[in-house]
């Protein structure tokens, strides 16, 4: 049997703590899709091709094994038609507080419903643990420093975004 | 790759619940081990040996493909420990409240810490998501019916425990 | 004594959830409002008066009996006003988890400090404790099915609607 | 229609939390019986006699009008068999905070699926939010004031538990 | 060593509950600074000069002391910068409920790792727990009765303000 | 003003965490107080005389700056008489979950009840926040090591503890 599993998320832009869960999922699995999920409902700061490019540079950046994760983007439709598409059994959720649970169980919940895709919930490693992608982008626009948080590559783009939603005031 | 996962508990008795989670990790991994294990705080209601007896009989009853899954109990030692004799990557956990969560999560990291054993969380389907070992007890113990949240031949056997406990007063 | 309990909510539009602590709160007082609620922080995806129409449609569809029950609006003022004018001396919300209820503790408390009016909290049944009406919004606009989440009447003007929105782009 | 309910409890000493709830609850309902149970697992500071003579005392005390309700005492076997006895269709329940209602949560379906007896829970005062028998006990042990907790008739007799608590060492 | 501590906030309106906290807090700092911050992601219902004034008012009107008090505010960069600058070691921040909790542990992390700020949590008193700025604001709104939850000169703000809001439409 | 705080514990025995909110605390007041406090429903590990030796020599061991910590026990009576007897107006509490909270805002309240002392509640740093002094004890017992949580003294003791324990069985 081939495991394979869905990491999926907004990865506005993706963080040490995103990338601790998909180093983490991808030894559980035979393979791992981290998935860039279009939420039409918000505004995001990057584009899904300018986060997908983040994720595969960060990836490369602080040295995790690619061969077994793929990286790609859902820009429309349900989230359980795309394991199907790719023969997922698991989605992957990283957490950090029950109250991220509390938004994420009834949606796992619908994921069964629908297609008997399966959630498992990986416990954010405490050191990364206090870090959101909301976060993230506080401290930047605020011009504080974010190097503890995410990589090198993700932090230049942060401030060059954060540069320009300045000088458009 | 060949995924094992261990899936630790009192089971004192298994529940509907506590089969729900087995089946559906089941099909996470290629192998799955539900361990007994003997938590030397708490006095159970079973032994060990009708505890992994009773699992065994559930599995049976309630018809789960019993390939894929291992029985067995830990009896001392930490549960890495086995992890490690078995070459399992995984634990699994499944959960009901965040209240399960938070008394989870520090043991979750002790076994990173010691050993680099990840754990997944299941979370508990509702239809069964307030079904724990202790209300069924205490259910049994004041001779409601327990049929809702147990196999046949675990209300048999808590039946008859219950019985007993009354005689001895 | 005529016991009188209002179930306030913004329905938009009413699920199973709702239907299931309509029908367990009809039991347990002499009349239930059902009260539609206008949030003029939300722009709802249904109209009140629509609202109306699909939740009395859908106490009809499956049957539940409505001698107790009266369906109605609240547009502008304060719940406890409408309370009040009814004779209602309780509140009934249903709720699925503790954070539910850290957002309408403090309304709870309010509504106690300006009328008296007490909330009767009734835990959803388990089997619709992940149904939300934003959830059921979502998984219509990206076509999931949602018969397991809605009666027919709902479901078919949700799709009507989502038809419209993708429409209208 | 007459709307019973019942108000179970350890009452352990019975506290200004809650009379709270019985005074409200009173309210709602026709009938209201205060249930002093006997739990088995736990080893009491008043006896059931004891915590009924002070449930009365303490009603008295602080003036709630008696005439609906009827206190009365479980020693043994399921407490949906009292509601049924009585006629009760509703249990109520106090909380204070969500760890309470974790707790409480799977008993109250428990109920449901035994007997049909719904409950409803009542959020505890503000004022009152953070008192449990347990907190006063201990308080008391230490020989700090009571008195913001628990009726006179209470205090008295805790302070008299006390004082034989530490005469016998 | 003098000990100086901030208390951020929105404070649009300043409450009976912010008022507590800042009384009690005072008393365990040499200095409290209490700085209305200007959130750029949400449009507040009075400006930063209206919320200092209303902060100022309101400290009159409820008689704290206020030598050790100062009230300033930060309308750009991050909030340790003005730490720094004023040499506050500590941050205060009142809670109700562990759901406030869970959404400024993440910030004093951040605050802790871009400035070695400490942030002290002070439990809000329970009769001032239910009280936040955003139900006060509904009320007004809904033109119930405010005087519970603010001071008089916030609760003319509020009228003023929800007159004015009213005849815009 | 000299501000005085007392940070109370069972420290059976003192972790990494422990010490890294009592260095954090000592920061904010002029005085702290390490107060172990001896709880008479629970069977401690190491006695108090034991712990407050632990204290010491773990404070030494990692070298945190003691004129301003005094270390000390409390055998008997109210936490706030000593508050009292030595001049805090303030208790600290570090906390790691929401749970920690919703177990210790009772007694934070009942403390300003009888004495006007102040709780602070100060967030575990995220590395330390998965440790408990219980959680350390289990994993010494079972011969794991501890070495992640706990100061080499404490290690040293636990090794020695659990052996004698291990030797009567």
């Amino acid at each position: 049997m081939l495991t394979i599993a869905v990491y999926p998320g907004s990865f506005d832009p993706i963080t040490f703590g995103h990338l601790d869960i998909a180093e983490r999922a991808a030894k559980l699995f035979d393979e791992l899709h981290i998935l860039v999920v279009h939420n039409p409902a918000k505004s995001p700061r990057f584009s899904s091709e300018e986060r997908v490019e983040l994720v595969r540079a960060s990836l490369s950046e602080v040295g995790i094994e690619s061969k077994k994760i793929t990286v790609d983007t859902l820009d429309s439709g349900l989230l359980v038609n795309y394991c199907r598409m790719v023969g997922a059994t698991a989605l992957v959720k990283g957490f950090r507080t029950s109250v991220d649970l509390d938004y994420e169980l009834p949606m796992a919940q619908v994921n069964r419903d629908l297609a008997d895709v399966e959630t498992c919930f990986i416990p954010a490693d405490p050191i990364h643990g206090h870090i959101s992608s909301t976060l993230v982008k506080q401290v930047a626009d605020l011009e504080g420093s974010v190097q503890k948080y995410v990589p090198e590559v993700v932090a230049r783009a942060l401030a060059s975004s954060s540069a320009n939603r300045k000088a458009k005031g």
